[in-house]
């Protein structure tokens, strides 16, 4: 199943989101304002496949789509964890993940504008495979941690980097408001090569120009191994989210170091999962001066 | 003002909260489920300050009290923020604030029983001033920030220094479920010596010993300049949390290491804000083995 979170306009000409299901060209509504809302169901799986939703009179083609889970209570970010890239790098594969945060107040939908803020010199991007979190999970062992798996979505860590090395903790370079690209389905793992732990060709593009390409099948921490972690800490629930990690080719790492210009177009794209298509813009002029 | 968000049992037996006003003896009703939810309303000190607030029949001395803000959606946390500790230490003052994240599920109340975890062998306390967002502010000056800041409450950022250092970012030994204290009150700035800029004396003791004394008043980055400067990354709303950071004095940083055990009372007191005083109880049977 495709599952999204988009947003619609109210008869009174309001903007509010809607979580649906897309069936082909079909666009069924899956009764819920979001899918956060929609996974805290216990029974969501069952709604989602019931033959009784309403079909919208939407183009499933031309949707508006929000962030996947537009307000996650919880989004688990983690560090280096590719394979390939941690052992090109001559380092030791980590013993444990290194898990850092962000705030929801930082995703954008996967056609938003990428408005770079006028107070950063240095954007990022960080390609993921995310995460969704499709029930409550606490010690969970692998078999519990797996079935917790709602589904995969394509996520952008988009990163301003000198934010991120102003000190020790990788926060604020980590949640700047609207610039991680989130969407544009969660899709279940039934459908994807690897389940669960997905085989799937990941890849960024700035311009068209490949920056960043690896399998998902290259994780050291895998989702369910992660789900597992996160889970011995506290309590995830339904509508939460872990950002995998990104491979090699990032701006900040190249000599010299490239990052992103307004103008420029930013494709996040995992095979089987869809795209995130960004156009970076410059400062919005609502913003007022730092 | 003294507010709170306190436990009450509905009348069909279940366990629900409520925010109340606290002035002397009398329990006031604050017609909202929570502080978070009440800070919510942009009238919430006109709220709060009305004549025609329901008293509760409640002893005010022997409330049930809930975290501050049970589920804050944002807590921002201070690393190194004390001047004398710092320079003790012989490091430089920091030119920007180390910040890290803690999830809403690591809260407990300030009389609630701190259940050490079974997959930890090093708790250790944190005694910190925390500041909870009145208002939605973005990319704030100075008096917009002082503005903000609805208030002050007592904190102890109890970390598991095990899974801290585990790898370099601190959130997996920042955020462990159900071991952060958070209350009693939220006191209003007007009523505290220093306003939003609060010189009080902050203490941590363990079983009566105290470990950590400090003055807030020494913080590098003092609440209305970490409103501030949180604000240029993203947006603060009402309920949000930032934790200050802590003083000297953690068991971690003691020779030989002590950390909190089975049996010991964790007291966190901030002079004019009242105290969390938490009993530390072996870890609870309802775990499951980790």
């Amino acid at each position: 199943m495709h599952l999204s979170t988009i947003r619609a306009t109210t008869i009174d000409g309001a903007t509010t989101t809607r979580a649906v299901r897309v069936d082909g060209d079909r666009v069924l509504d899956l009764g819920a304002s979001d899918l956060g809302d929609f996974l805290s169901d216990p029974h969501w799986r069952q709604r989602a496949e019931s033959p009784d939703l309403v079909e919208l009179d939407l183009a499933a083609d031309s949707l508006d789509f929000a962030p996947l889970v537009p307000r996650p209570a919880k989004i688990v970010c983690v560090g280096l964890n590719y394979r390939n890239h941690i052992l090109e790098m001559g380092r030791e594969l980590p013993q444990f993940p290194t898990l850092f945060a962000k705030y929801p107040e930082a995703l954008i939908g996967p056609r938003d504008e990428l408005a770079l803020p006028d107070n950063s010199d240095a954007v990022d991007w960080e390609a993921e495979l995310a995460v969704v979190i499709g029930s409550t999970v606490r010690r969970a062992d692998e078999a519990t941690a797996a079935d917790a798996i709602a589904g995969f979505g394509v996520l952008n860590d988009v990163t301003t980097r000198d934010w991120q090395y102003r000190s020790p903790e990788w926060l604020q370079g980590k949640t700047f408001e609207a610039t991680t690209p989130f969407g544009p389905w969660l899709v279940t793992p039934d459908e994807l090569d690897g389940g669960v732990r997905p085989r799937l060709e990941l890849s960024c593009a700035v311009d068209g120009e490949t920056v960043q390409k690896a399998d998902t099948g290259d994780l050291v921490f895998d989702p369910v191994a992660l789900v597992a972690y996160v889970s011995q800490i506290l309590t995830l629930r339904p509508g939460d989210v872990i950002a995998t990690g990104t491979p090699g080719g990032v701006g900040h790492a190249r000599q010299p170091a490239r990052y992103l210009r307004a103008g420029e177009v930013l494709t996040t794209q995992i095979a089987g999962l869809g795209q995130c298509v960004n156009p970076v813009t410059a400062p919005p002029t609502t913003q007022a001066p730092a």
